[in-house]
């Protein structure tokens, strides 16, 4: 099909991109909108309100009420939801990753409106892709959420008191706002929520935050960020200055000291950590100018030397009129929006373009339960009267009158009604995954329940037997296949002598794969005889476990 | 720790189970409390209030509204989330699943009441448990309705027209209260939120209901169900009586037709299953009497010839005294949870037991916006006076003030809002799983993105190029890997010449195990090296694709 509108082709479905198109259907009139097309491509097909995503964690909002659907606000605009798998200045396409029918897609363009916000960088810190929680899209709110709820039912009765306590710790690494914010809707939530668990006490709760700085909120002013630390540590939270994440397990937070140069190991199950974000993987490849992962651009929203290319929110280093860069923030990227929306048209109609002019109304921080901080137009607020602005901003900058209204309805249902501490179990651990476990920590124990296999990419441990070492392992080995295999608890107990990184294979999986991948079954039997100093038929052993148990259907 | 406490051991966390719990700490006085445990096992930490789970589909209900936190309704009793593992009647002891800890837990009862329900049945139909979607859980009323959001995206951009139907298709299997009521609000959200859609018209979308028998609603007298299956027709709903689900497969769903005997295949992406439910897997191996799966029990809900051992749900045949077995329905097992309750504490009194009198007080099917059908004391209602009917009925039966303030502002706010569109993309594909082809079926076609390997469980296919058969297909063997590890699209087109299954290992997860599986990388090499006439690095090659793309990061 020959196509032939102009094209705005718009990459991102957040505050930047979304605003682009919103702002584009505005300022077209109809007879332009007969020759340009806006496409707008978004991995979801909703816009987060990223500033009330704190609050899912807490209940205090729904999680389908901090989104809107792109299709509403932007009708006009025709949306792809799909991933970028690469961009070509070049010859002015982009393509997208395949949907249900498998083909990937190619679209030209004419202007080409670059939003792709960043990426987490797990590269820095060991075991954090593996066990660390992060904050940024609405899943991992409700992953979140769900966590809690989680270690709370197995705090709940659970007898051993130094696995209860593990269970009970959290840490959140980053004080700045995303981490301020996270930390303060967890404790609320925790704090309530235990009311519904008679065995686990306010006191039972350890809940730390991580900030490598000198203060928490760095971008407050100094009193401010004096009044949340106070409230924090009043309403519980430990708050541990010039502390930075070091290496995360399934069952530690490694943290260190900046001031002392001591490491500190914090037994705990869950991690968060909203630091740190790193330019877009697509982003780095592309011939522009970029500073610090972000494209540079003009004060038009353009990209330096590239006409018809834009840029703009956390993916783009913008000029402001004072000299500074554009910081990464919602009120920002909707101002962008509209400067590069409306010098996309004055490109249309061979107008003049504007400037951006815009340098930040003030700053914005909740604190959770009715208190706040905030600085705006160089006035300092604290504390409920604060909150109450920040109630009002947001739901007025909620984009449409229904979501408003469910904002709304929500606040007012919160103050009614007691905490939610259903545990919707939606996430499952995926068959094939990586693990990460620090020197000295146990991978599992002799008694252990066996329902996977291990791979060791990296690193060495030792299988122990009534505490005499049995075995040495090491890269390329493989370990936990007996109890697997034969369905009995693991019979020895495997340590970790480095930091190991293993490959971990579910029960499932590994049933799959032993009986379709050529040359598996063959190999792992040969294992099992140097092992066990007999053969084992496999298969038939999985599937006729001598003890019963794994087998049985779930309830 | 020694337990001087009787234990009553419930399994099951629904209706039956978590209200034999309600009841009994109400009955049981504080005395008696101190010698009496209440202990609960449940796979969710919630009950769902099953006859409003279709209203998730549609939205009209928030999911968590559905929803009811079981420490809050059995605050007394000690809650395990844990699925059961065995329970050994001999021993008088139950072992439930390992939690965050990693070790199952064994309990010993005194009393042990069985109310786990049933588990679907994959058994019987091909490609049913691979493909087709069941609506039995509170996770497949949300994956259902993000199934629909989905193909809606994917059919709003979709040129094919051919795909485009197939995506606008939608088939639910199973025409009685469950299947009727599902249909009944897909449609009424497919046909409201295709409005934001601008390229989906009312007519694209083709909504079937299948049901074996010869009427929809066998459950109620035949001129309600006359009036049903015309309300459902009228609403564009293709009802087939007489045809039932033969086989599924990602792209068809097979029929066929009784009465003729011939078979036909619809174009689908959705496929529905909401019937046949079969025994619990757990309940069939017990040696207690049973009848088609159920557990037998007396007129006291007491398992026949095991003292202190209790079923009720619908995992039990209660006798009535009526002489019919009490059917699976929820207000059946809140009475006999009532009973159950009652009698147990009369076992611990030893005083004479009650026996089980409630024969049903009607029934109630809703068939979405505004009208349903109920029989109630012999009385007939249908349209909007059976709809309000029916609300008032499970708004009031809804467990707690705070449940029923919630469902009712929702109800509210269903009136204003328009349709929640948002998909939220929470289910990702097992990285290892089985799918399954219907004899003529493509598993991928030429120039298809390749991100999966393909190895043949059961069954037969061709390897085509440019219409001539280059190989031939069957058990044991690999396919798809060339595209996979060459990072290029197919190359050429597997079609399936009998109904195939396969096991589809993931890019992610087949690169992790060519990297760590013993033997794997060596095999896979050798497949290669016959079938391309080269040797490859097959993990440099996926490092460092030849053509970018894949490797891209998500956007």
């Amino acid at each position: 099909m020959s196509n032939p509108k102009k094209r705005v082709l718009i990459l991102g479905g957040g505050f930047g991109g979304v605003y682009v198109a919103v702002h584009l259907q505005k300022l077209l009139t109809s007879k332009e909108m007969e020759e340009i097309e806006i496409v707008l491509v978004s991995r979801e097909n909703y816009m987060v309100f990223q500033p009330l995503l704190p609050e899912v964690i807490s209940g205090s909002v729904e999680l389908n009420h901090v989104i809107t659907p792109i299709r509403r606000m932007a009708p006009k605009a025709c949306l792809h939801t799909r991933e970028v798998e690469s961009i070509d200045p070049g010859n002015r396409t982009v393509t997208l990753s395949p949907g249900l029918d498998r083909l990937p897609l190619a679209l030209k363009y004419d202007h080409l409106v670059i939003a792709m916000g960043t990426q987490l960088d797990y590269s820095k810190i060991p075991g954090m892709r593996e066990h660390a929680h992060p904050f940024k899209y609405l899943g991992d709110a409700l992953y979140l959420r769900n966590q809690l709820v989680h270690v709370l039912e197995a705090a709940e009765v659970e007898p051993d008191p130094e696995l209860r306590r593990r269970l009970l710790t959290f840490v959140v690494a980053g004080g700045g706002f995303s981490g301020v914010e996270c930390i303060a809707e967890m404790n609320d939530f925790l704090r309530e929520a235990i009311r519904a668990y008679h065995t686990i006490s306010e006191s039972d709760l350890r809940i730390v935050l991580l900030q490598r700085g000198d203060r928490i909120l760095p971008e407050l002013t100094e009193s401010l960020a004096a009044f949340a630390h106070k409230l924090l540590v009043k309403r519980g939270v430990e708050i541990r200055i010039g502390a930075s994440l070091k290496a995360v397990s399934a069952d530690t937070a490694v943290i260190e000291d900046k001031k002392t140069g001591t490491e500190e190991s914090i037994c705990t199950r869950t991690t968060i950590a909203t630091i740190p974000a790193g330019p877009h993987a697509l982003i780095a490849s592309l011939p522009f100018k970029q500073d610090k992962g972000r494209i540079v651009v003009d004060q038009h929203t353009e990209v330096v030397d590239s006409p018809g290319v834009w840029a703009l929110g956390d993916c783009a280093a913008i000029p402001q009129v004072d000299g500074q860069t554009s910081p990464p923030t919602a009120q920002h990227a909707l101002r962008q929006a509209r400067t590069c929306a409306e010098n996309i048209v004055a490109s249309f109609r061979q107008q003049p373009k504007k400037i951006f002019k815009f340098t930040g109304l003030g700053k914005l921080g909740s604190l959770g339960r009715r208190s706040a901080v905030a600085e705006v137009f160089g006035i300092k607020l604290k504390g409920l009267i604060a909150w109450l602005f920040w109630r009002g901003v947001y739901v007025t900058k909620f984009p449409g009158l229904d979501g408003q209204l469910r904002l709304i309805a929500d606040w007012i249902l919160d103050v009614f009604l007691p905490r939610d501490i259903t545990q919707l179990q939606l996430f499952h651990e995926e068959a094939v995954h990586r693990e990460h476990f620090e020197a000295g920590e146990t991978v599992f124990a002799t008694g252990d329940f066996g329902d996977k296999v291990y791979f060791i990419v990296k690193g060495e441990a030792t299988v122990e037997r009534e505490g005499a070492i049995m075995a040495e392992l090491k890269n390329g080995d493989v370990f936990g296949e007996v109890a697997l295999i034969s369905n009995h608890p693991r019979g020895a107990t495997v340590r970790a002598t480095t930091a190991v990184d293993v490959v971990v294979v579910s029960r499932e999986a590994f049933k799959e794969l032993l009986g379709c991948l050529p040359g598996m079954n063959e190999t792992m039997q040969e294992i099992m005889r140097v092992r066990l100093g007999r053969t084992l038929d496999l298969l038939d052993e999985m599937h006729n476990p001598a003890v019963p148990g794994q087998d049985v259907a779930k309830m």
